[in-house]
């Protein structure tokens, strides 16, 4: 959900440097104020990746912001971002501290169009590391190839039943494809078998009186 | 992190039904706008639950609000919602219309503070739920009375070791019990013990010169 979104980090360090990568691998626009930074945000900011503000927050620096992610190591000016961030209705993090935090990073794992988020409301990443990996070996194989063909296959029967009047029985027919098909036979759908499986679609509907 | 967001649910049928639920079990602040609504939704406005504007969606019903979820039968209705709040920069959600949609409906579980949310960026809600059913399964029993404790736990150390320049000391020492108990010895530990670890933590990072 951070695609384009306009995201203040506030302070160079470590943690920041982790949020910043974070940040940029869901496609947000990274705005980091900072006096000092790591040598990989430093590079991040020469190469154009990030806009880098030197110097201390201030206030302004809300301006046109989506979500905040404030990493320094003064409580007081921890506190000071929260609360004007909060004033301004903006969503705000700050590392190690979840009493100021508006919402918490969880970890992630993604396979193709699959994305798995795990958070444990601010108890802290090592446990959410270990849930990931439970959860990354629970996947079937080849889960992101089956989710991707079935994206495929709902794009097709909506041009094959595309009237606003056709919405339910579009729906019915995908959940009831969806629920029951192996992950190894979506995995293997190919475009023919989509354009016939959607043709199917709207001719079975058709003949329900669904659509 | 939808708690305490001004989410403006737009049409009143069967989809943006399951979307309230949703919304009020993630604690926003849920404003519909429609015509009509079904029975559950008149019962929600009716208990004040959920604000309801009877009437046809306009563009100043998205003043002050954070996110737009859309769910009517006419895509050129659909049309403009998706571009009136892209043009305000709120991130909006148009059912069963990916191109439409900023962000997607995540199949979600809970477990205490465990929240795993699985998106399937758009391809449906079908396999979303498979794959969640999986993953509850392969989630430690008691995981989430186990994650309550670890983070009662950070807490702790926070009181026993409160400085700023301990920040980085009481991390390392957290990653490191974190993964290293196991999840049953998580989920036994009680008060006592968690302050007798604090006081541990505090100390072993003293005798390290950590802090």
């Amino acid at each position: 959900m951070t695609e384009g979104r306009r995201a203040l980090v506030v302070g160079g360090g470590d943690v920041s440097t982790r949020r910043v990568r974070a940040l940029l691998e869901g496609r947000a626009v990274v705005i980091l104020v900072s006096p000092d930074a790591t040598p990989e945000l430093a590079e991040r900011a020469a190469a154009g990746q990030i806009a880098w503000r030197r110097g201390r927050w201030r206030e302004s620096d809300l301006e046109g912001i989506d979500l905040v992610l404030a990493a320094v190591d003064q409580r007081d000016v921890s506190v000071a971002i929260c609360e004007a961030s909060r004033a301004r209705r903006i969503p705000v993090h700050v590392a190690d501290d979840p009493p100021l935090c508006d919402f918490y990073f969880a970890a992630t794992l993604r396979d193709g169009p699959i994305q798995v988020a795990i958070s444990t409301g601010g108890a802290g990443p090592a446990l959410a590391g270990r849930l990931r990996d439970r959860i990354r070996s629970a996947l079937p194989p080849g889960a992101g190839r089956a989710v991707e063909r079935f994206g495929r296959l709902r794009a097709a029967v909506r041009e094959a039943m595309p009237r606003d009047d056709q919405s339910k029985a579009r729906m019915r027919w995908l959940t009831a494809y969806g629920r029951g098909a192996e992950w190894s036979d979506l995995e293997a759908l190919d475009d023919d078998r989509i354009a016939a499986l959607a043709r199917e679609a709207a001719r079975a509907s058709a003949e329900q009186g669904l659509a």
